[in-house]
């Protein structure tokens, strides 16, 4: 059997590279983007282009779309010009957006009744991971669906594990932000009352991450937080869409995640104050405002 | 120089090991402790009795206190049968327990004006670090000092950092725990969220220790709570102290603390449902609690 032909839909900061590794690795792409630019970039690789997210999936044995919301992904499967216009048995639909579990669930039922099986498979790891094909991929759907696709999701991420049946995967990835969120604003309020409290911030930096309050955010963000850096990174504006999706997510649930909702305030206060575009570790602003304080310097 | 003569005030499940180590050390150890049983015990390793921290401390170099919350150090080295009593120039105070940076201040002031110095150096690790003396030592006040006693606190720590002025090992002791408290909340709403969902709580524990989410905590303890397990480890009750220290300290600074509000919240709910002994990662059923659901199982 020859390799998958495959329709992208939407290669922007991400999809790009996750198309190029597998235009690299000798797959058929086909690709289309609302942005004529961001399609320019993956033709140049080698990808076909198409008009519209239906020309993309036309000729596909799996149709990919990496889009930034649950919208977006409606409207690329379900709606005019989507892929539902040229939905066929035996087609194969994967997800890479992060949106809400409750879409996956929806978008996997209407195109499986034309006979398309499909999987959701949000990532982490963020522009790096997906440079690196390094992401790590949290796959919902049918076990040999899953097990099928491995080859192909191993082309672009590094760890891809299957998390359940349809929106299991988009409801780790929403765990996962809970917990990054949390860590971020357990790192911001630490460095604000030590910083008002005249600690050294590197000290505390040290001290915690040596111990048992050790993050991985903390490793990899708290050199620069406490020197005031805040490129992305993951930006703060991604991180509270994903927040909403949390919260959109409890609500449909009855689930009630006092803190989540807390670093939602928090991360929609940076938003209020022009820090969308700073990384998620710039939630450490928030809580400097209220409590009128500079950490770093 | 021989090795100084030591007074150690508080021999419980932490102070009786440290004691320990030192005796092993060849120190010689007068220790005194309110509960008898608990001084039955260092005596058995070869401590002598006092009966009084005065008495303790009256023959000692330096006087070590490793007791429950503030109140106790206050006693112990200002109130009555206590260290101001005997106290003398040259004397040397280390108080190891984790007490509110205020206090710490205030004792080093008082016992200052008699010239004793002074250090706050609480500790990290609970009771398997004390008993391997592999504990984090956060030292705060004068930094010739700190250099001076790093040799008796390498007998009972294995990192031991100087943080600051009077006060600031305590600061970067309730930093530790603000960050500690926050890692184990974000673990908690990740799971309840996930079980609510149904997706099994191992899966999730495994993606997220496995990439940006990871937290020493849920690599110590996720296992266990995904299990149910909740034998201390460190107690709810000692954390939700510590949060009272933390809320204390930002009111007197004047820093606003939200997400570690919310902890401290959370904490109370457990021991109000007399969850206090359990292991703090048991915070998760306070989200359980407030979401009707089981977690572990």
């Amino acid at each position: 059997m020859g390799k998958q032909k495959i329709g992208f839909i939407g290669v922007g900061i991400m999809g790009s590279h996750m198309a190029g590794h597998l235009i690299d690795t000798g797959y058929a792409v086909t690709a289309f983007d609302i942005n004529a630019a961001a399609l320019d970039t993956v033709a140049a690789k080698g990808a076909t282009r198409a008009e519209s997210s239906a020309e993309a999936a036309a000729g596909a044995d799996v149709v990919i779309t990496m889009v930034p919301d649950s919208p977006h992904v409606e409207a690329a499967a379900l709606g005019a010009g989507g892929i539902i216009e040229v939905a066929r048995e035996g087609m194969v639909y994967i997800d890479m957006s992060t949106i809400a579990p409750a879409t996956s669930i929806r978008v996997a039922e209407e195109l499986g009744k034309l006979g398309v099986r499909c999987l959701d498979a949000p990532v982490s790891g963020g522009e790096a991971g997906a440079m690196k094909a390094t992401l790590s991929i949290m796959v919902g759907g049918p076990a040999d669906l899953f097990e099928e696709m491995l080859p192909l999701l191993k082309v672009m991420g590094k760890t891809v594990t299957h998390c359940g049946e349809a929106g299991a995967g988009q409801t780790v990835k929403a765990c996962n932000q809970i917990q990054v969120a949390l860590n971020l604003v357990g790192m911001a309020e630490s460095f604000v009352l030590g910083a008002k409290a005249g600690v050294d911030p590197q000290i505390i930096l040290r001290v915690l991450s040596g111990g048992y309050a050790q993050t991985r955010v903390m490793d990899v963000r708290g050199p620069k937080v406490v020197k005031g850096e805040f490129e992305p990174g993951f930006k703060s504006r991604f991180h509270y869409k994903d927040l909403g999706i949390i919260m959109e997510t409890a609500k449909n649930l009855k689930v009630s995640l006092p803190a989540s909702a807390l670093a939602t305030q928090l991360f929609s206060s940076l938003l209020a104050n022009g820090c969308g575009d700073l990384d998620h570790s710039a939630v450490i602003k928030a809580i400097e405002m209220l409590s009128n304080v500079q950490t770093a310097g």
